[in-house]
């Protein structure tokens, strides 16, 4: 992990949260490196841009490479005079496509997106079916053989609750506390296209990825709904896998115990 | 219009239909025209790199430019000895990444793709917020102000049946009967994403945009539910206005008395 360059910051008196949408394609994930492009940077950038000050950006959550957002939320303090609305068509002109702010406020300085969301919802899209897909391809993942969503979607209810979701990290050192709160878990589909959605109020790195490797084994027919709530139960980090590829994911929502409208002080 | 150019083809016994999917951006519409990219003509090019002789490409509905479509029908006659199912792979290793083939199927000689069609559905998918959107902006007409979804499909309800869409049309000269029936006409919202679906046994060129333009306007207030049964009734051409962009379109599918994988001979 590189460190994020110190660099001067204005007197930053004003807080602002953006719901910010993109296409991760092209990006090394959410958070700053050095010499490869990420969302944080490019934020930073277009930010500097439009206000004409470096403001550090802060995320709720962290993408991985090539992982997409609907509605990533960030945060920043400035000491410009511009206003909320003024972020969204002004860092829209600078941010380049694949990445968009959705929506502006300003609240109260101290808000840490972070530490304040009571939970994430992501979806991970498969697109079931033999051939490739050029309307679909950017944002799932295909898989070829039949898929008993039924399964899935059986198999997935056991995340339902709090539970230690050590299984489903990869392993990389100390991590803290593996357990987590999952509020849903379902698996639906539309002809060829499933969506897995699952609401927590956090996530291991990888968790999700490590959870639909497994279930696309349960949707083969390759593991058992048993196998796999005995593979949560070991909380045995390492055990869910494989992890499946970045592009199905979505960082679909953040959620506040307020929505963030109602936070705002403009 | 161009005049497909004659080429000369091959002695041709089998006939083939391909499902179709494409991303529609890049190209002038389905149709060959000389100089510029057409689906038509990248499938053509495809199946002569895999077959080695160059087979006509028929379609059952011409898309307009930046038209997609997830399940276009064509067909084609050829000498080659190539099974149905190596099409598939075949022609997707030579199409480029916006194209793809997603079933193949030998038919009957003379099953004529687009008279055989009972009918056709299509979606037109509208992005209902003011800030571009990274994920979805390919493929939906963004519209910023308020859409009343509620009304939008009240007075899409007015279509179904069998009615001279004639209003719909865009005047282009004679075009023989504008008498079409709908079997279906929807529209509903998931978030800020507002879908129209409608069935037909077959449209007008430009009839789908042309509704959708006209509903936009019921679904701002600026037209009433009676106003677009009023442009309807009065069937005159290039009343209902204005056409609506092409990349909120998709051809979803082509429907047939029998499924087509039950009309395959091998």
């Amino acid at each position: 992990m590189d460190l994020i360059p110190e660099r001067l910051t204005c007197p930053a008196d004003k807080q602002f949260v953006l719901v910010v949408e993109y296409d991760g394609t092209g990006y090394a994930g959410f958070q700053w490196q050095s010499n490869v492009p990420t969302i944080q940077a490019e934020l930073e950038t277009a930010l500097e841009k439009l206000s004409g000050r470096f403001c550090r950006v802060y995320g709720s959550s962290r993408t991985d490479s090539g992982v997409h957002a609907l509605g990533q939320v960030v945060s920043f303090s400035t000491g410009s005079e511009l206003k909320a609305r003024d972020y969204i068509s002004g860092l829209n002109h600078y941010l380049p496509a694949d990445i968009a702010v959705r929506e502006a406020y300003r609240i109260s300085p101290g808000f840490d997106v972070r530490r304040r969301a009571v939970s994430r919802q992501y979806r991970y899209h498969i697109l079931n079916r033999a051939s490739r897909s050029p309307l679909y391809q950017a944002t799932s993942l295909r898989v070829a053989g039949e898929l008993d969503t039924e399964r899935m979607d059986c198999a997935c209810r056991h995340l339902i609750g709090k539970h230690d979701f050590a299984s489903f990290a990869t392993p990389m050192g100390p991590m803290g506390s593996t357990i987590r709160r999952v509020g849903t878990a379902e698996v639906s589909r539309q002809d060829d296209r499933i969506v897995f959605i699952i609401v927590a109020n956090a996530f291991l790195p990888h968790q999700v990825r490590n959870t639909v490797g497994l279930l696309i084994k349960v949707g083969r027919g390759r593991m058992t709904e048993e196998e796999f709530k005995g593979i949560m139960d070991a909380a045995e980090p390492g055990l869910a896998q494989p992890t499946a590829p970045a592009m199905g994911l979505v960082l679909y929502r953040v959620n506040y115990a307020r929505e963030l409208k109602e936070e705002s002080l403009e």
